[in-house]
């Protein structure tokens, strides 16, 4: 994964570079020798975008206008990482029509002024495991029925049939990289981010929402970013789609225990007492885990395990406690 | 079809009502009893949306701000046909980004306004054959595989996807109108106003594109406007969809041939020789055909035949000429 002496220098543009998985992909591929820009919302001090491998950052949406400022001159741009999107199941469901602006219409803007002005560029669209839904038992393959039921869900397939589209007619070349539970160093929302809150407080027990059998497929941040790189080379306007997970299904509950474990360890303290509420969350599907097979195809495998991936991201989590306080 | 005496008014709003279908739409839901306003582009005088049964007709886009100033009170809205989107795959090649914004924003814009202030309306999604794509033989059924290939079929099938999320997560109830090729007075664009156009300039030989042997399912828009009403009954949460043609598969050259044979009857001249290029056109399936069994389950069946049909389609357009010049 090193940059190749005297190989020509890739351009990447990354869509949601400021979000978790943006970070981290923008100094993975800036470490692997692309010339990164970034686009998304919020204010990026010039040196702090550049110690994530970003020389340059525009702060605003995927729009036309701003793709043209960044790019007035467009041969040079290799690749879009598009992660720019909605972040969650629940922020869709509270606001479903600015989830659809975050993920289709971004989509939409960027296809079309990549039709118009830079139709060579590959497309990395990163979608989600959501896009499955429920129903599912077992590795799921990319080819299985695709059924969403949150609105998170329906907007990344929406997103996947964009791309589609502008392959079909123009020969747009992409590639769909369906994410499963991401987690890592940066990770603030979601469940490990709310586990390690509460335990930050000195709760006693820590009641989790459904039943704790609930299945995911936890894929550390450093694997999905080299899957994502993998993945530039495969865009195609049939627009082939990856599952990017490790293949192992762990359950909820087992995670829980083991960021326990790992807080427990760096702190000596007992361990709250663990329960489960039993109330399923609204466009939560009971069981989603990667059928790998395809992305092992190309030589990608998931290399950071679960239980040290765990303790890496408590560890994050402290140190990011301390520098707040 | 009469309207009941004695039964509530019940009230529907159509989108795009001053469009082919819209305004027969209107006019046969007028005719039943329906209070009919109207929101869409162009302006149309009061007096001629009157006579198709448009009580209040919006010039505008399916945007918040319109619905709001067309519904301050909603209560009463019993339904909304939503029939604006783009109207043809060869202007959704030309300008996709266009096509987006009218078929899949409009839908969006639609959907949140409905969940925010009226969440008991019924919606009628007007969805078109073009979601299935390619590949089909004989009839389709709602259940086969969807593989839109040209930008309006994929943005059809979005306006569905979103009909399906908001019907998941917040209970809105609509159905899917899938429809084949429509034809009847008003149509001016498309096979049959390319024919007749090129007759009415008195062409010698008539040349049209692809094999002649394309199989489309030809239905006329009074059937559809009866079929349309009579889904606004099955808006259901899960959105279900319905094919509205014949059942009937013609080729393309048999239309052809069919429209010069009403030509040349009523002007009793000879009619110009028929040929076929035999290039397909980008995003055109070969055989689009309906199976028609789950809306024959609620009583509808089409009522016009192909024949005495095109004979009324040439008649309007003899007349549509004459009233031009």
């Amino acid at each position: 994964m090193s940059a190749l002496a005297g190989a020509p220098v890739r351009s990447a543009l990354v869509t949601g570079a400021r979000g978790f998985i943006g970070r981290h992909l923008c100094r993975h591929l800036a470490l692997n020798g692309w010339q990164v820009a970034g686009l998304g919302h919020g204010h990026w001090p010039e040196a702090e975008a550049m110690r994530w491998g970003v020389s340059r950052w525009v702060n605003g949406g995927v729009t036309a206008a701003n793709l043209d400022a960044l790019y007035p001159s467009t041969g040079a741009l290799s690749t879009v990482f598009h992660l720019a999107g909605g972040s969650s199941v629940g922020a869709a469901i509270a606001n479903p029509r600015e989830d659809f602006d975050r993920t289709v219409t971004t989509t939409a803007d960027l296809m079309e002024w990549l039709r118009l002005n830079a139709p060579a560029t590959a497309v990395v669209a990163v979608s989600s495991a959501a896009v499955y839904g429920a129903g599912h038992e077992g590795p799921i393959a990319e080819d299985a029925d695709l059924h969403p039921y949150s609105p998170y869900g329906h907007h990344k397939l929406m997103m996947e049939s964009l791309c589609r589209s502008y392959g079909a007619s123009f020969g747009t070349r992409a590639t769909v990289a369906r994410l499963f539970s991401v987690y890592g160093a940066g990770l603030s929302k979601q469940l490990l981010w709310d586990i390690c809150s509460r335990l930050h407080k000195g709760v006693r027990s820590l009641e989790l929402g459904g039943s704790g059998n609930e299945l995911r497929d936890w894929v550390a941040v450093d694997d999905v970013v080299c899957a994502l790189e993998r993945l530039a080379d495969e865009a195609h306007p049939a627009v082939p789609a990856f599952n990017v997970g490790t293949g192992l299904a762990t359950p909820v509950r087992d995670v829980a225990e083991l960021v326990l474990k790992a807080w427990s360890s760096t702190n000596g303290g007992t361990a709250p007492a663990l329960s489960f509420s039993g109330a399923s969350r609204q466009g939560d599907p009971f069981s989603l885990c990667a059928d790998v097979g395809r992305l092992a195809h190309l030589s990608w495998r998931a290399r950071h395990g679960l239980e040290a991936g765990l303790a890496r991201y408590v560890a994050w989590f402290q140190q990011s406690q301390m520098d707040v306080s």
